[in-house]
């Protein structure tokens, strides 16, 4: 009997749950791929001073299909935008490349400008049990909403991760989300099948979380831009990195016809942007996909959201609120890197994960680092 | 101890749960209300062919809040727009007058132009178990979504009855919303302190669940359009029946200093209108509100839903399909009927609406049937 | 020979142009029709300090239309957010609630959250002239815009006026573009038959241009909000004033079957909101033209820009900018402000225009003010 | 003295205006260039049956910048969805990437989901004219929209040309609108410095218009998908053909600072789509500007529009229309083939460009074919 090892996370840590600190793993570009710009020291969405990520991780069971009973291989990851002991908002924007997704919270990021509480990433059907518990976990602090109203409107996206997990068993709980909430933290930032990306595909090779940033030079203002990606789309034919059509050089088994699956992106940064500019910076995170070839297709769920660390309690409503606002003219390099960190965040979350036995025996494989750098050298994409 | 009593819903249904079949309390255009327009058999949502409504209202308990013990005034309304045993979809298109509020599912709605499923309308707090329930009914019945996705993305909707109701007591369960997709039906609908809608406040009355709906003249097509409304918005101060702000002339106690709250509307038609159109028609809505006196304060999530009947299979993926559509020409009439059907159901919530004491004693009065005819014959505005 | 008289507007302004200085004609409050709120000095657009109007009306030539000789009813209003001797740029927003009509420039309002420039009003067939004006006026005035590029996007709006107006004459010249814009000046603002509003038909009686503004307490901030209208929607049989339907209890003669025709609303304040909060005030109008009955016919290009005169130099790019915003939870009087002032606009038009006959001899009457104060009287709805 | 050649356009065609003839240049995949997909028989937007592309090229004077006298580098094209003689409107949607443009009449496109008429691309500062002109040339036919109104509401987008262009002259005049109508026609299309790309620059190279095609596999429907740009975008850093970042290598004199220009961008399909559909294809093109490395600079305005020529007499106003439509499962190769398509028609623009002198001596040089050529070959990515 396959149970889910949710109960026993917090003492059997290291065996049911990734834990947040670094890997010793290669990324990206310790593998000699070219990515433009200049990332920070962790190259990750916490370079963005404040931002916490944290994961649960569920991993238990094998072989065949029960529903209810696994195999599982799923989570949930809780980006907090000021960490966790903050109960201040932050400016947000938001967008929709492909609405065939879901990210709870969005109508009210829109229309009031701020992100109020975590962006929280899980599978398709396990949205409804992590908004409640980003709900329960506010009441328990005692928090009404900083905006002195009383309700959340909690921000809860999804991809769907039911070729390796047993997603109709409805694994995750509540206790997962608060797990993941409550085990955030700065540094470096786990990739691969970790959190809400556990058992996601991506570009039909195995996907997950994945994580870059970018510091922007002192006479554009030194800014941070931290990517965080929950990767579960994409055609293995389309892929490219670094340019190169490299999908479809490197052979593994078909998964679906089409760019199919999903990706969630969260985007940070610490450049004070009004929401109408969040939501500008949330838009090019779909010209990082266009490097990596995404078409977004139909079943594609691609939704983003970015937020700006800066202007903190810009929500009280104690008076006027003194802002500030990077002018228009100063955007671009902004804008530039968020593409280049989207770029590199969905090809580090590939090469984090690992290759992963599902519901069924299904396998997916791991993008195999030897071979993606054979086919860059033919084509002297390779830095090393 | 004060139970929630869905546990007995289904034995003790004359206690806890109001029926859906029609009560012979008055609606508003029977205490001489008048209203433009014709409406159809029921004045209801469920005038449109096919659509069915379903309540499961939970009232238990009282006195002093108990987080989590109550007192219970909450529920779950389900609106199936071709009935619960089709697993067909409708074009449908939405609208968000103020984002202070969730509607889940409402990324895909925008995108695909379909309604797959129900709209389901709770508490804020209570989205997620409802948004997981309805996933859990779709998986019972083996049904994977008519698009051939493996996914469900559900519409779950909600206003806050924080006042009333322990909303942090999280009393809605799976089931109930179960029970409200099961029991579901054609015919009358029941109105004010029902299912979503009850423990909700309307205008600093008793508000809730209220429903109308127009069928157009022959010559203009002879369609229906249906409104549904999960009614707790709005300032006493602003209210307009009739056109007469009759609400600054009817004493009732102070609930909020503004226009908080929030409505959801469900618009239904069977005028074959696309997607583009159906947005069209949720945009409409506004005006409805308008006519009542809203002005949409920054507290109020007013979040707007349309959908057509028509075109059945038009979601097949069966090779192209073959649709019909009403010339934009044309939908002038279903604008206006949507506009007065909106501005008949609000009326209509509070004049179903019952006093209610909630947590702590707190009474909130329905809006008085003599008083508001007092009024209105003043202004020559009573058509009895 | 019905020469537009335009190359006479300088030395007979009198007679071709109505000035801008107040008409000691009544105003809709003057004739005892209820308004809720608190408007400022002139009731006009104007109240919101630095908000200059200047409007250009062309009326020339009798009888039979005469494609490009006329008769001539049409004009340019123009409204310069802070005076046409500033070349700083508002925060702004912008909404449509139907989208049948045109206002240039808003996607860059949309993007950039800023208006840089004044906005336009006019015929529908003069959008494209009017357009290069006031291109032509920047490039005279030596003026690169005030984000430092080279390009102007001018924000143009329209209404048609071809029921009394040779339309496809294309009357309207640069210079009376410019001449509007030159005009332009604080104070009352003129209403009813001048500038863009010349030909306009507003609920099947004759429109135009039409004014209001609201005050809020000091409580509130003492924030002032103005609004804008160029009138020519609607359908008489819905037209309700004070609340009440009193479009079908006047006599006219039909002009056409549905709410054909378009509003172009613009709303101005002094408050320190920030584009999100802009774009919501915009939406708001849509709440106020329910008030007076308004559904929004699919002829009905109903577009609402709205802009802050608070946070001069924000567009600048030397740096970043320090700006105020109000908390969202201030923004509620800010949105019943823009619905009530909305709503007065509208009848405000109807009240000032005057019965006009235009080309083949067909004539639009004026509202009949005795007839309407009547109607009121009838209903209790007159204050005097 | 340099005047525009205008006004011999007629008789000295040949001088001024180059041809809609193809030219034996060599296109981008004649160089080498892979692309994937399988193009139509023109590689051209015209591809789609019915579509028809004219220009109007004004190329004239010399030297020194004099406002209103020259250099001239402008010109108009126009895109007829369903040819010049056609009064038929199609179905159609539109997408802003970056609104730092204008693209006029796109609000009606968004709520009738129709494009009723021309597509007209021109520069900034000649939009106003070229909008007046098409309802001219509709008036001249006697036209009344299809849709039975009686206005009109062109679709007019532009890119600025004023770094070679006297922008500020004015020298685009009614009848070059009229010409490149008049002119459209079907087959090759010449693209380059030709209408309204004549002054254009992109990615620091010469740029301006540019075309292509795909044409779906049977099993996938066989429909043709085809783009035509205006370019004008970009940063020769982040310039990427066939993925490598090739515009480094290039050396080639600063032009700008970031991604500043702009790029429109229309899509033609056979595909038998509702307006949700083409909104969502339009959506897709800035994948195909991700792949060409793209990042949507704040100057740009990067605004896309897509029609199908399916479902003609669907805008027709007598009685209920049938349509057709491919389900939403069928979108994804329609997806990817516009971002092929997009990503192949800028490099086409810049390969055809032709080095320019314009205002002051400003020169801007073509892309040149033999050195773009020794890069990819160093990347191992030409075809021959």
């Amino acid at each position: 009997m396959h149970k889910p090892c949710r109960r026993i996370w917090v003492t059997l840590l290291v065996f049911c749950s990734i834990t947040v600190f670094a890997q010793p793993k290669p990324r990206a570009r310790d593998l000699g791929i070219p990515f433009d710009g200049n990332p920070g020291t962790w190259n990750a969405i916490t370079d963005v001073k404040g931002v916490e990520v944290g994961h649960t991780t569920l991993i238990s069971g094998e072989g065949k299909l029960k529903v209810g009973e696994g195999p599982v291989r799923t989570g949930v990851t809780a980006i907090l935008p000021r960490g966790k002991n903050s109960r201040d908002a932050v400016f947000a924007g938001w967008f929709s490349l492909n609405g065939n997704g879901e990210m709870t919270g969005a109508h009210w990021v829109e229309d009031s400008g701020f992100l109020n509480g975590p962006v929280m990433t899980t599978n398709t059907h396990s949205v409804g049990v992590v908004h409640d518990a980003v709900i329960q976990w506010k009441v328990k602090r005692g928090e009404p909403d900083m905006e002195s109203y009383w309700w959340s409107l909690p921000v809860v996206a999804e991809t769907w991760d039911g070729v390796l997990n047993d997603i109709n068993g409805f694994h995750v709980k509540a206790d997962d989300a608060i797990h993941a909430l409550e085990s955030a933290a700065s540094g470096p930032v786990a990739e691969g099948n970790v959190g809400g990306g556990t058992g996601m595909i991506c570009n039909e090779f195995k996907g997950g979380i994945g994580t870059a940033s970018r510091v922007l030079s002192k006479k554009e203002g030194g800014y941070t831009i931290g990517v965080l990606v929950q990767c579960n789309y994409g055609d293995r034919n389309q892929l490219r990195i670094a340019g190169i059509p490299v999908g479809r050089e490197i052979p593994a088994s078909k998964i679906w016809d089409d760019d199919t699956g999903s990706i969630i992106v969260v985007v940070a940064t610490d450049a004070p942007l009004i929401p109408t500019q969040l939501k500008r910076l949330a838009r090019r995170v779909s010209l990082g996909l266009g490097r990596d070839g995404s078409y977004s297709g139909n079943g594609s769920g691609d939704l983003f959201i970015a937020f700006s660390t800066a202007n903190p309690e810009a929500i009280s409503s104690k008076g006027v609120r003194h802002l500030t606002m990077l002018p228009n003219d100063d955007l671009s390099p902004l804008f530039l890197a968020t593409v280049q960190a989207t770029e590199e965040a969905v090809i580090n979350s590939m090469i984090a994960a690992e290759t992963m036995t599902g519901i069924n025996g299904k396998t997916v494989i791991a993008l195999p680092h030897d071979k993606l750098q054979e086919v860059l050298r033919k084509y002297n994409r390779l830095t090393k």
